[in-house]
């Protein structure tokens, strides 16, 4: 058994490897493409079944051959990106026999995404857009007050004038989304609701300026967590080549000093 | 009278206090936007007037409880946020009796409101957000000359051609207001204008211009003072860090170097 | 002669002066506004007349006042915040005899951008904001290059199916401005052209990317030159604080020991 | 041959060559501006062809001598930008003679193009501007795999509902770069789709959270890299004023220390 997991740990860790499974993964965004024309689908319908089997075992050899390499089988599980690969794989084999067609169609376009997981640069850079999330947390609460007030209030005001766009809380959310992304907020839902309401005005421009200043501030958050990763970077550097090197010349010169005089009281 | 207060303010400060009220404030957002179901709340009419009952008994109590744990009355309202808290609290008592519906429905929903100022992390997000407008006073105020102008120059030469958008002052304020979102601008206001008026271009570009690049310095002087704040926090840490380990080191050098000449002077 | 330019000089500097002509141009303003409402101004024409006559005067009085006192005239014109007022006061005595009736009016209008010369916290800042922009000439030219090539581009690919968007390099041009704005750029310009020539999507996919590139570098370089001003400010201040300050104390503690040194040779 | 070639590149090298084919190529985008005029076009289409004709020889020429002035033939195709002058001049000369004519048409507009190259301010910032792409390639991977899962799953969702924007692969990338930009994501594509699939709000709000967040990202990265550069170039200078100047004085102070203290060993 040992013997066993030390060859599949060589195979895993073997820079071939990760080349093939990225290869595989592109061949599969290939073939989930061009699944979608529906000619050359229907004209090579088997050939696409035979490649689907293909990936299937594939992927679920790959993700057992992966788990088999660890030490024990629950360290696979501590990385979040390892539970990310399990849950694509292992819904398709879940599904794979019922009737859930959507949902199997679905995992297996997210099977592309797997590429993040498999290739290190586009996984560090995802790692650190999670990161810079929590950072918001609070500035992102604030927009959700701001969305369910203005929300309720749109359903209070201008449910009858606009059932299409106010019709009910959800429908209002939507709207303020669309609203706040500055789409048709007016030609599409302001101007009409202004001519039944004539203060609608005052609801609209104070949830345009206050969304979009909180929303701002949400981007200039962001853009801060960047500015002070890259500068952290940089100061531990700054340290050594700006001051330890001229100043190292320093205290030399004063070392040096110190012995000589130092000598002349041996000398006496 | 005395003992009272203590009491008060023992409670006021317990730390289950403002979890309790954030829990009421939850609850509170919850049943607001449930009454926006019309089946839901016309066939639970009852329970909801007993829960807005118990909202209107629990959030009196609540302020009067924490105006009373001030040493003095009119301490509680050194506290702009106590100010916005009475005001909307009193107002639906206020306004209780009375047939301005719409007031005290809106008053309700702002209840909501309050949790800004009741969780502390939020209030300090506003508050930071508060304090950067005056900084941006006077390019506030040179957009809003911007608009002025461009709006009774609209007024002037569009009135006739688009009563709509041109039509008074007050609908050339914000058909401008459209136009700086970029909203539209051009398929709906721009586009038949500019059929009559084969010089209207100048107007509406030029304004889009010079307003997006106000706005543009509006959101560089946010920026600007997001990043200069934390650049002052950094720079404190800064100046202990970096130069006075090394330069203490230098000084107790130079230090020693002294007592050693002095040292010599003592034995001769 | 000299007596009298004194004694203008004397009320042109007085604290008064400023505040009295700020006064003036905000009353200029909202007559200014309140002239836009037919009704308003077809009942009271006699008053806003006079109202007019007397603004007409005292921007004259004014203007002549100032030129006054300076040393000599061509002084006055050395400012070119005094060049744009003259030519605002002077054009509207100008044309007041003749038909030019809109050019007065706009004119007229443009007397509230006084405000600008008059406040200085709002001089300073159109000062600044003008600054900025000959640092971004490069950037501009760039961006002139990309509009005419894609203007005449257009007018070649798409005059005879598009004829109000690319009927001429004149339209082509405004047609641009709306794509870079990204307004109904697909919905009102794409889609249509789209059906007819299947190759479009590369002319305005291309556009849009170059340009909001070189747009957002545009940005970009304006937020650098905002940043690098505030930085040059602080970096004054910061040499003073972080170097000089402990240097001071170190190169005093060198001085001793050297003075302590001579001490000994004198000594012996 | 060599008495030519020196000639040649004293020619080329002249302060006056440059001016001249930037005013050549100035002409060149004021005649192709012209053309686009259809009545001017075919009045003058002789003049205009005579000009075409003289731009040919001129470029073509104007490339040879370039070419001549190189020590060796393939050092000219060395610079990136030559090879772009090449193509573009060669290319008309290529086709002339050919039916291609929309090809030339392009060719000859493109030739406004090479005022990047021979405008040296012009050509460092586009090079700049292309320097700043690679660093910015994993971001735009994870763009280009969001754009295609997302364009898989539109097709599959949303063929039948909306043949116009989801009909293929290839349209479905068209529509989402369309809803990226926001342009009428609302009310031209989602609204519709939203009637007959009521949860396709999710696919669309979630391609716009995850959509604008990269290319926000990407955003900040450009603007980090363009702050970045700045700071480099601030700190060698920075290096130099702030520590060497003061540092050299201390270095001195104790140089001088230590020859006098090695005058005291000589003296005794």
């Amino acid at each position: 058994m040992k013997q066993l997991k030390n060859n599949v740990r060589k195979i895993v860790e073997h820079k071939y490897f990760t080349n093939i499974v990225i290869t595989v993964i592109l061949l599969n965004a290939i073939m989930i493409g061009l699944e979608t024309y529906p000619v050359l689908y229907s004209e090579n319908e088997s050939i696409f079944q035979l490649f689907e089997v293909f990936f299937l075992w594939f992927f679920t050899i790959e993700i057992a051959m992966r788990m088999l390499s660890e030490k024990k089988l629950f360290h696979f599980f501590k990385s979040s990106w390892n539970v990310f690969d399990f849950i694509i794989v292992a819904g398709v084999l879940l599904f794979s026999g019922t009737y859930f067609l959507s949902a199997i169609r679905i995992l297996r376009v997210f099977r592309v995404l797997r590429a993040i997981t498999v290739i290190p640069s586009l996984q560090r850079l995802v790692t650190a857009f999670l990161k810079t999330i929590p950072s918001l947390g609070t500035i992102m609460i604030l927009l959700g007050l701001l969305f369910y007030i203005f929300a309720v209030l749109g359903v209070l005001f201008y449910r009858e004038i606009s059932p299409e766009y106010f019709g009910s809380l959800h429908l209002a959310f939507i709207t303020l989304f669309q609203v706040i992304t500055l789409e048709s907020w007016a030609s599409g839902i302001f101007r009409p609701i202004f001519e039944a309401s004539p203060l609608s005005w005052i609801y609209f421009i104070s949830f345009i300026l206050i969304g979009t200043f909180i929303v701002l501030n949400l981007v200039v958050g962001e853009l801060l967590n960047n500015i002070q990763e890259t500068r952290e970077e940089e100061r531990k550097e700054d340290k050594v080549e700006l001051t330890r090197k001229e100043l190292d010349k320093l205290s030399n010169e004063i070392a040096e000093l110190k012995q000589l005089l130092l000598q002349k009281d041996v000398k006496k």
